[in-house]
């Protein structure tokens, strides 16, 4: 199995690391604590380009991303999305939201400019993730 | 199990009918074939507060929605997401997009003003739908 990542993705994103199925990525923009799970299987644009054994995996690994941002964010909602309208390479974003946050109520895709992390704030959130996630 | 469907959803859509686990209902905007998924369940918020069999369901539900619109609306691409930051409820959309659409590439929430359906293409849209996911 070879599996490659989106350029764009890479490049968006800093990595965190892998799960079984999902390689797990940081979104690099701190307006929001926003991971991204890229399934390392080749060819993938749907949710329904999984097989079934491999959509439930994949519902696992979101649900452990979700769990990791709603204790470290304090998050009031977990958005969950699979859009792939820019990047086709199947991709799920599990962001946390807070009330009042820069887009709420509103969605976080295509929202304004992305805001860095500076070194430090995003050494120290991958390194939670890796904890929370076992990575 | 005691199931009432949020009133601001029950505003917005049209009833398509249920499956084992949600119902599923016909956004009434004819801007984009649009479905939302809404687990029978009391109480829930998150993806996460599903129990594990009927995360499987969902996704199961949700896959056969996603090839009802991409047959009916040639969709070039379907967006699945799960939001809540207005709604509480649990819900699951599955959209249709096609490239060149109004909101292309950006995401469909919260963008401009839904555009109702007519009885005639609701009524078509419904009966297809429900015929498809042998409702």
């Amino acid at each position: 199995m070879i599996f490659a990542l989106d350029d764009r993705l890479a490049r968006d994103t800093l990595i965190v690391g892998d799960l079984t199925l999902c390689r797990v990525l940081l979104m690099n923009d701190a307006r929001w604590p926003w991971l991204i799970l890229v399934p390392r299987r080749e060819g993938l644009v749907e949710m329904i380009d999984l097989d079934p054994a491999d959509q439930t995996q994949l519902m696992d690994e979101a649900g452990r991303a979700a769990r990791f941002l709603k204790s470290q964010a304090r998050a009031d909602k977990i958005n969950i999305g699979a859009l792939g309208n820019i990047v086709r390479q199947l991709h799920l974003h599990v962001v946390a939201r807070v009330i009042g946050d820069p887009a709420w109520p509103g969605p976080v895709w295509g929202y304004g400019t992305a805001t860095r992390y500076d070194d430090k704030t995003a050494r120290s959130l991958i390194a939670a993730a890796q904890q929370n996630l076992g990575l």
